[in-house]
């Protein structure tokens, strides 16, 4: 089964134990054959795929009335996938979203790792730092790259921990934000557990 | 006593009672021919003010070491200016600064209201909304506008609220800001009340 979750820059796929990724700029979705299941949060994309027999688009399948009209696809299989947690999805954005009983409580959208470095980089030069993940969040910055590290993932940090849930890392900047959030567990492959729970109560295949 | 608070992207004057800003882009210093005691964060800006006489840096009075060496001089004066507060400066940054019984202890850099605007519609055109400054911090968003609004004000507030000290909002954007951090004590001329002080400590005028 290949599975697929399509996000504002790439194509993310599964095919039994091996995931790659694609760039939505330039890969091209009718050179595939075979069956792919999918979720898409890129419209532009989505148009494109709709258009393609193989290419299903599992979103269908879930009862999205628990949820929001414009709430991302991906965001929605994640929780979907869970009972109880905080769920941390780090890509382009960094979706927070609670899940808790098996009831969605809301969510909130922060800027992802990249475009968080290039905001900080825009407002001034004198901002143009990598972030560092090895921060002590205990301490008070005295340093500008410790200054704007802090305002970047301590606040998240508060926040996310103000809920007293367990926190669930995924997306493709899971692995710095674990250097944080060192009690969170780390699933890569969330959206596709998901992805796989949806399918098999549809039984699909 | 005319004085200016140059950021990165304005000439902030304070002439007697009134204030003006003009944009560093088209801003020509050299029309200025009376005493202009400055600080400026532009260090391109600051090239050309130290070419001009009448311009007078007052940074040089100021007692750095408690400080760090690339912590901008706004943010200085700020600190300089008050004995327990959390300073939050709203410009194009966010800076976030903490003085305890006239002690620096540290501070972080968070993006300002229009660059994390940016920040979210780079990201996606789904998320390009302006900020609901009218959001009820208490509740788990569900709707798109509030799931940017609460990552961008909650985790600053959550992070700020913490310091268990009055809270100072200072900045362009600080009225806004007011709206979240309803207790906050609104100073829109704290640093030209710290310049003042500097300036006065030296006996400059």
């Amino acid at each position: 089964m290949l599975l697929c979750d399509i996000g504002n820059t790439s194509y993310h796929f599964l095919d039994g134990e091996t995931d790659y990724k694609k760039d939505v700029k330039c890969f091209d979705a009718s050179s595939i054959s075979k069956n792919v299941y999918y979720i898409c949060v890129n419209s532009e994309v989505n148009a494109v795929l709709k258009t393609l027999k193989n290419w299903i688009d599992i979103s269908d399948l879930i009862d999205k009335s628990k949820y929001y009209v414009t709430m991302g696809i991906d965001r929605i299989v994640a929780v979907e996938a869970l009972l109880s947690a905080v769920i941390v999805d780090a890509g382009s954005a960094i979706t927070v979203d609670i899940v808790n009983n098996g009831n969605f409580e809301g969510g909130f959208i922060y800027p992802g790792v990249d475009a968080m470095r290039e905001t900080y980089k825009n407002i001034s030069s004198a901002l143009d730092y990598s972030f560092n993940f090895d921060l002590d969040l205990d301490i008070m910055p005295k340093n500008s790259q410790d200054a704007i590290s802090y305002g970047f993932l301590k606040t998240l940090y508060s926040e996310v921990m103000s809920h007293e849930l367990p926190v669930v890392l995924t997306g493709g900047n899971a692995k710095e934000l674990q250097k944080i959030f060192k009690n969170a567990l780390l699933n890569e492959t969330l959206i596709f557990d998901g992805m796989k729970q949806i399918i098999k109560k549809a039984k699909l295949c």
